[in-house]
């Protein structure tokens, strides 16, 4: 836990005030050729521009100076956990991509399944490349077949094709550590390895994916193709303090992806389902509307203004833009305490990927001072009261303008 | 190593791209009298006006708040080193001062000429303050008297009067520990000190020395004012992690001084031969384009704009200012993907001195957002997008903007 994160824990307060976070993804972006405005300043944003006149502006490194974040560390910063601190490796990444619910003290592990012959060489490290049908079919007999291991409750995923993810629970009992060997030989011709603890805490998980590993392989021995396993990529999952234990916050999240919805559960957020399809704006706002007495925090994710940057399509992220700002004046109608505009990281379309570049972000609270912001946009957020700052103070600086924070010390 | 170091270590990644680091030493300063305009500000910078419309700046704390950075720390958090992490003592910043190249485990210690009489008690603790020729010679002479002590290869350099710097090697063996008492009594009418270990891993070192005192005691029996040493001022070598290994980066080091050139082969940089007289920025740029394409990185210091200032010569600084900006189309011509131009502290002529103030830097890449600033001064830098930062943002950045880091996390 970051020192400013134990500290705000210990001043937290609940009031009945509330708090909507939006979570433009990968709004940060670049000029098409330098010199000439981004996407946010290109597109038309009446709403938004009305907001940042009456708002405070800054800017936001996610992860630090020159460090472009991937998904998770930028939301793991904007909800107060350090992301060099609170690392989440691949392994339960990749559960939560595909919305599976983690606890501390689980093990996830990303999984491949292979063709073995009858004296367990591999002769392919993906099965051929099954089809997802295929996968899904393999995931369910493995399901039946392989329910828990000596009491451990196992879970299985299919991803697709050859990949698959397997959650060992911990349970009550003691955390499962991920410090073990691979299983994937990484090369044909030789056997599967067998797992080795590197440190006490993994002597438990060692156990369980080698006896994964030959209950599979018995379960599949009737398969050609897909008849063995190999892992790699494990991770257990970091304790977080949650929401309501850091902030004494009743927290919300709504987002159509699974990633976003994975890492908000990680975290202690509920998840509100959301009707729509994709990004679907309107069920996020009626999520939101029905929701509004229920909670006193909400994390509003909207993903399109990412997957156009990443698309490298400067036109169709502006557009993204300009449709969450037609949204914008029925989020403000709800009249939030404190309302929050920031992304997990810039996306700019002329390098279609993620970037360093620092996020603008807004808050508006009544508590704010006047800003000379006239904007949402880069150019203008760099001009911006609150500064250039770590992902990490916003949450602090929301729990203040929410009131929701004590006086440190007399 | 700093949280930062260690993760942009585990991203770097080698691409083609070519960055130049411009360190104008001591190039912050302040107005003559309050008010008034700075070295910066006044000088005719036409060149380093244009860049700067199209680059983006920020200001640099290189230490921390208020604190006024020596060229070792403050040219440390320049290379992405915390200079309150990585400390180089003076023993080791006196033997880099005079171009001695250190390795990790290496010792440097200061020592002093003393006079010492029959019974071995100090008469004069600066050995009447002999010549810079006596100095020489006596150094020159214990040099053949003391090559190795019991196999570890033993240095020793003149520095001035009564002055002279001792390295002892570690070689391929243990790191030698700096943890040892002065031989220097820091009174006369006394015998010197034997020299303790204060931990196990400056036993060697201590013995070495002892032997040391004993071996020179007896090579200059003969000499009647300069016949004793005296040490105090240890320090042994941190452990950088290399340029190389730290970023995967091919770096050069084009610097007239002995002291640059001793900091830029510390953290693994070749040092390039320059060619001219004292500052010799027509020597250095002719090094910059023939090594061109035998490298990725470039550190290329300007020493006038400090010893200007430091002589309390502000219209002299100046005019090295304009010096620089002379050069810079050539250095444009080369078309570095990344140019940065920054300072290792402020060197104020009003203060005579380094001083604490933030130095102005400047980052030019295709990768730059637009910028509001009209020059490279210390007033315009202060509205830049960059912020005010510590010094070692500044590589992770460079790093950056040369597409060199991989994203953190997925």
């Amino acid at each position: 836990m970051s020192d400013l994160l134990e500290t705000v824990r210990g001043l937290a307060k609940k009031t009945d005030s509330k708090i909507v976070l939006v979570v433009l993804d990968g709004i940060g972006g670049l000029p098409l050729s330098p010199g000439g405005e981004t996407e946010l300043a290109s597109a038309n944003t009446p709403n938004l521009d009305a907001l940042a006149q009456r708002s405070e502006l800054g800017q936001l490194e996610l992860v630090g100076a020159g460090i472009t974040p991937g998904s998770g560390p930028g939301h793991l910063s904007l909800f107060g956990y350090d992301p060099l601190k609170y690392v989440v490796g691949r392994g339960a990444l990749s559960a939560v991509g595909i919305g599976v619910k983690l606890s501390s003290g689980d093990v996830a592990v990303r999984g491949n399944f292979a063709t073995l012959d009858g004296s367990r060489t591999v002769l392919d490290r993906r099965a051929g490349r099954p089809s997802d049908e295929k996968n899904a079919e393999i995931v369910a007999r493995l399901r039946v077949a392989i329910p828990d291991i000596d009491g451990t409750p196992v879970e299985i995923y299919t991803e697709s094709e050859h990949r698959f993810v397997v959650v060992f629970r911990a349970g009550a009992g003691e955390p499962l550590g991920a410090g073990i060997s691979d299983v994937d030989p990484q090369a044909t011709g030789v056997a599967p390895l067998t797992a080795m603890a590197h440190d006490a805490a993994s002597e438990r998980t060692a156990a369980l994916v080698n006896a994964f590993v030959s209950r599979a392989e018995e379960a599949l021995r009737a398969e050609e193709q897909v008849n063995g396993v190999l892992f790699r990529g494990y991770s257990d999952v970091p304790h977080f303090p949650s929401f309501d234990d850091a902030y004494g916050l009743r927290a919300a999240c709504i987002a159509s992806y699974p990633m976003y919805k994975g890492l908000a559960s990680l975290v202690g957020m509920d998840v509100l389902p959301v009707e729509g399809q994709e990004d679907a704006l309107d069920g996020k706002l009626a999520a939101l509307r029905d929701n509004w007495d229920r909670y006193d925090f909400f994390y509003f994710h909207v993903k399109k203004t990412d997957s156009t940057g990443e698309d490298g399509d400067f036109s169709a992220k502006v557009k993204k833009i300009e449709l969450f700002d037609a949204l914008l004046p029925q989020l403000l109608a709800l009249n939030p305490d404190v309302l929050a505009i920031a992304g997990d990281h810039s996306t700019p379309s002329r390098l279609a990927s993620h970037s360093w570049h620092p996020v603008p972000f807004l808050i508006h609270s009544e508590y704010s001072r006047k800003d000379v912001t006239a904007r949402y946009t880069e150019e203008e957020a760099q001009k911006g009261s609150l500064g250039l700052r770590r992902g990490t103070d916003l949450m602090p600086l929301l729990m203040a303008h929410a009131l929701k924070l004590n006086k440190y010390g007399a």
